[in-house]
């Protein structure tokens, strides 16, 4: 070995690592399993990644060094670990504040915690002013300033760094940095540090928002809509079929998406007291045709055989481009699609529940109007659509609503349904996890009949007072039903795999809060195994969109995942409408197999 | 050697090359010296470095290769060099039409032929359809076809791409790529082959702006302007001052430039039948403060010391977003300013001389409303500039005009003065070129003394009937040259470097078409060095706007020549005022040193 090597002890893991000489400590440390936050990306210039050294060769801190130590109360044998080269033996303590965050984005708990790591960040710095005949212009003295030679600076940008208050000598500026690399924005120190961030789950039915704190990972508001395009279709094929007909229609339901999101955010921000411009980014995870509608492309291809998408992953876009009214310079990045009916929702909520990472043959189920369903046999993905419908959404049953406030989201039986609501607010309606609970009820109590009749001559399933399921409401989520469990069913039998040897099933949906999964065992909804191996986890696409919204590194994991899924096409199978038929029954899944 | 080498040999050239086994033709005969026209950056998509194989292997062409070698006529013995892999020795004859396109860009011969490498393409391919459930999008199909994994496609761009047309199967289309990574748009096959760009300098009083084909790298029309900014302030520091006072003045200067520039595009345009979508890319050449304003960059630190621009190089921008009527997805480039007061104009003339690429010791000075003047020496450049005002351009001067048709461009003497006119034309007034030959001449004719006076009663220069320069017009000459004269002088002091160590003196100046030397040195514009020692090169700045639009890799060399150039302050000389009141007498140059 040429090289000198060091010996770097890290308290208080107790972890010896071996360094070379010159070498970066944050690095030394993230090698040994001890990540520190590095939130200006070894730029010196956030104080984040501050350690104390114990022992070892203390160098004189440069200014702006120095200046962020003290800044954060830090003694003199501080310093921060992206400055610091490792050139003897050394001892460093980790202090409270410098390791990085970590939040869940699943709340049920079977998602990992993800450390935060949003693409906007800002960054406070005083430029130096640059000297008479000095080699630089001010662009470049920010470049030297941030150490990124390859700075992007738009001309929005360029224009607020050459306006007079960025000029005031040695007044700190805010630089507000997307993906370490472009600066959205310069603003003055005073205007705060404040960033947020945008999740959406843009819904065929239902869209579902959340204002989140990009500093502390946390949400901040939340928000549920219908979707404002339903008026010209329910579903997403007929929303294709109206944007083919004609460009303005493709025009007419972009419109809706975004005011859409844009008064969905702006109602989130006025509760919490945000100011809309200080939203910087934005994640929108839609399904395929809802993907390309909020991006303006047309839907076409989606139209016709052999229905292909335009684009997959798209790199993120203006957010003023698109409509969405946020900070001028916001950017929006969309989920990836996965393929042409298995869109960026999967792909997010894939993400947020951590699928592709845990080992096993495992089925991820997501409940929508489009519902879709993902295998995944050791490190081999396949993925079909199925049709459900708006049904679960509560969008075509009488007394049926979104999991909101005053919906009846859950039931049970004690002399009479005993229902449970939102908020504990008097029913107003009932949302798709009450749909599963009443119906499997009322099949116990022999009100309902397997293949899905109404016992009793009033044809009504009475619930409450001016609450009640009609036989065609129960046709409804009978066919909804059927179109999921026909299609899980094809596609165990596509891959050869008996209920028995699923390890895990994934399920995940908008409609409610909470999946008895009993209930939807009996109603034949979810395969019948184990209610251990089975986990609801809720509206997996809008905490994807929140994954994707606080950390950069899960957005190349989706990327990357999306592009290895293989579409199966069921419909084309000889078994396919005999398979549906029979799943039409209320009973659970066959015991033998699929 | 582990590797097997073949042997390749060109002809007509007779070169031999050793090539390893595997690599592209292309790249062995690029290797040595013999270029072939890569236009499609090797995706073996345009066809254009089609070679002769003689003998040698001939791998069975892809149906793409041979559909291409077709088109263009040639026998089954031609290959692609951009897909031909060399496995053994060969002998491979290049044809006509193989070898790229250069093209002058300065007509007066001092300027290098350059390679036409222009950042936007057109590229016509079909588009494999992807078949049902394959793993690609159309934009991933796309990539595919263009081997181009990394392709950038704006939203823009996948509209188009999910438009019907695009869709078409195997109709083909033309796909237009910024910087072969960028798709710029995606046009009917039937749209044309056609690529115009937009030169423009930018000049503090005059635009000289032309229409480039800019696969030909031919100029197809030119226009020149005086600056609608003038009524602004005539000099640089005045519209500084005006953008300074008010943000509304910034986007009132703007406005004017954004404004005359169209007009000139689009009267070329419609003069040469071209239409304005058909120009995709534009490079404008100006002053730092000009590229500023024209970029909507405030100006402040350009009027408060210590004089800094805000940006030097800036990567291509939209050009809409700048307000310039092209194409909608066309770019625009600002030549590299160098610093505050040495802009993009004096880079983009430095390029077109080729300034740079000689040895010895050289000045190059640009006449313009701010006079530069750049000093090289070996490999170390300096440069400074000088405030002389807009005579030149005949904005003071009582019968002046820009060098425009009609206008007298140079004089002599055969029994009073003979006028010579641009397009020979009656004389309407008088440009820079003029100037200088009709102060040259009364200073020899005894009709003007060495002080600037006018003799006789009249104090007039009479010229013409109604055509006559006056004591003020002279004495704005005067200060001009006293400018120009003074600065080179300190310049050259500042080096130390005497008049006979110069190897080369370049001039450049949008004034007028052809300087008259001994004339300029007569007067002392220029240092009374050996007339066969100094060129004179027209409009240099809008020469080297052509040429970034023309070759990309002349972009990259400008901007690292304008970050190695130095600044240099001569008015805190001490014997700056006096050698600018020296500098007034119209005489050549002190013999002995600067």
């Amino acid at each position: 070995m040429n090289e000198q090597t060091c010996t770097v002890e890290i308290l208080p893991d107790r972890i010896k690592a071996r360094a070379k000489a010159g070498e970066l400590l944050a690095d030394v440390l993230d090698r040994a399993g001890v990540p520190l936050s590095l939130y200006c990306h070894k730029r010196g210039v956030c104080g984040k990644c501050a350690v104390r050294v114990l022992s070892g060769a203390l160098p004189f801190p440069a200014a702006l060094e120095a200046a962020l130590l003290e800044a954060r109360g830090l003694g003199p044998d501080h310093r921060l670990a992206c400055l610091y080269e490792v050139r003897g033996d050394v001892v460093v303590e980790t202090i409270p504040g410098s390791r990085p965050e970590r939040v869940s984005v699943i709340e049920a708990g079977t998602g990992a915690a993800v450390i935060v790591d949003p693409s906007v960040k800002k960054l406070s710095l005083s430029l130096e002013r640059p000297s008479l005949y000095s080699p630089t212009s001010i662009a470049d003295a920010l470049r030297a300033a941030l150490r990124t030679p390859g700075l992007v600076l738009p001309l929005a940008a360029l224009a607020k760094l050459g306006g007079t208050p960025a000029l005031a000598p040695s007044r700190p500026v805010t630089v507000v940095l997307y993906e370490d690399l472009e600066v959205l924005d310069i603003e003055p120190e005073e205007g705060g540090k404040e960033i947020f961030g945008l999740a959406v789950d843009l819904g065929t039915t239902t869209v579902a928002a959340e204002l989140v704190d990009l500093r502390a990972g946390k949400v901040v508001d939340r928000a549920a809509s219908v979707n404002a395009q339903v008026s010209y279709g329910a579903d997403v094929v007929s929303r294709i079929t109206f944007a083919f007909e004609n460009p303005d229609n493709l025009r007419r339901l972009r419109r809706a998406a975004v005011q859409l999101i844009n008064d969905m955010a702006g109602a989130m921000a006025r509760r919490s007291g945000v100011a809309r411009h200080r939203i910087y980014d934005a994640v929108v995870a839609g399904n395929t045709a809802m993907n390309h509608i909020l991006s303006g492309v047309p839907v076409d291809s989606l139209a016709m055989a052999p229905f292909h998408a335009v684009f997959s992953a798209l790199p993120a876009v203006a957010a003023a481009d698109i409509g969405l009214a946020l900070h001028p310079q916001a950017r929006m990045y969309v989920a990836p699609n996965i393929k042409s009916f298995v869109g960026g929702d999967v792909a997010a909520g894939l993400a947020a529940s951590g699928f592709a990472a845990k080992a096993g043959t495992a089925l991820y189920i997501d409940l929508g109007t489009n519902g879709e369903i993902v295998l995944k046999r050791g490190r081999d993905f396949a993925a079909t659509s199925t049709a459900a419908g708006p049904a679960f959404e509560g969008m075509t049953i009488s007394c049926g609503m979104l999991a909101v406030a005053g919906a009846v989201h859950a039931a049970s039986w004690d002399h009479g349904f005993k229902l449970r609501t939102i908020d504990d607010l008097p029913p107003q309606g009932i949302c798709g996890t009450g749909l599963v609970d009443v119906l499997a009820t009322a099949l116990r109590r022999g009100l309902l009949g397997r293949d899905g009749r109404i016992v009793g001559p009033e044809k009504k399933i009475r619930l409450a007072d001016r609450l009640a399921l009609t036989q065609q409401d129960v046709r409804d989520v009978q066919l909804a039903v059927a179109a999921i469990r026909s299609g899980v069913r094809l596609m165990l039998r596509e891959f050869r795999i008996a209920p028995a040897d699923i390890d895990r099933v994934v399920v995940a949906g908008a409609f409610g809060s909470s999946l008895d999964i009993d209930n939807a065992v009996s109603i034949g909804l979810l395969p019948n195994i184990a209610a251990d191996r089975i986990s609801f986890i809720g509206n997996a696409s809008l905490a994807g969109a929140r994954l994707l919204l606080l950390s950069r590194p899960a957005r190349q994991a989706a990327e990357d995942l999306a592009a290895r899924i293989s579409l199966v096409s069921l419909a084309t199978r000889p078994d396919f409408q005999d398979t549906f038929v029979q799943s039409l029954e209320f009973a659970p899944f066959p015991e033998g197999g699929p």
